[in-house]
């Protein structure tokens, strides 16, 4: 029994998400694997360090190519419980990452309607895994700003 | 005679590009100015912190609303040396920021191709100024490269 599935680190950025959702801000949680180890986590902190880029994606990006001192992270798997926006799918195309794995879509601010040309020709794309799990906590977070 | 002329915040940004060429960095800066003030400066730091995230802009925007305690940048004008990319010019998008003028242009990766759209509606974009000053530099820099 393989223990190291793509849903295990799905799940793990499920808890990074649920991170975020915790501390008030919008739900979204992301990690980077290489060889079955997670070597960053993160998740979104827009609201607690009152800067627009501190997308879980973006911090998590920062943190695994410093551990692993380069700034292409080849070989890495980025798991995300949503759909990039642009400006994290354009770091994904810098680092050079292998695979992208994100679980719920994004319509508006996901990068997918600009075509999978906003990352690199080498990396590959998955989606929808844990979708519904995801897309849960992203509307209880939504429909508890709204009250 | 008025001191404060958008030429006089490009030329900022490119002693900010400078420092980037000085230290073997693709040489592009950026300033954040709010009411003739400048609030944030940066250059490209992406060989020195081995972060594919660390683009003059991006450390730019980070430092602006950590001065302003706040993630929008309303009310703020960006002074860019290169055209950004799509990662800058979407963090440029959530930011709000009111202006971005940039110096030259970057046919291969700058967000112009995808059309002024990849920013917020309200932001105002002007490019051109010390196109040439900003060209010499970067040609220079690829040069030197080259060799």
């Amino acid at each position: 029994m393989e223990v190291f599935t793509d849903r295990y680190f799905m799940n793990e950025a499920l808890k990074e998400a649920k991170k975020a959702f915790d501390n008030d801000e919008v739900p979204v949680g992301a990690v980077v694997v290489v060889q079955d180890q997670i070597i960053a986590k993160a998740y979104n902190q827009v609201e607690l360090l009152k800067d627009p880029t501190a997308h879980a994606e973006m911090l998590a990006i920062t943190s695994a190519a410093n551990f692993l001192g380069s700034k292409y992270l080849t070989d890495c798997t980025i798991y995300i419980t949503l759909e990039p926006c642009l400006m994290c799918a354009s770091a994904l195309f810098w680092s050079k990452i292998s695979r992208v794995v994100f679980a719920a879509a994004d319509d508006k601010n996901g990068f997918m309607r600009l075509g999978k040309g906003v990352l690199h020709p080498k990396t590959k794309v998955e989606y929808g895994l844990m979708e519904p799990e995801s897309r849960v906590l992203l509307q209880s977070f939504f429909e508890q700003k709204r009250k």
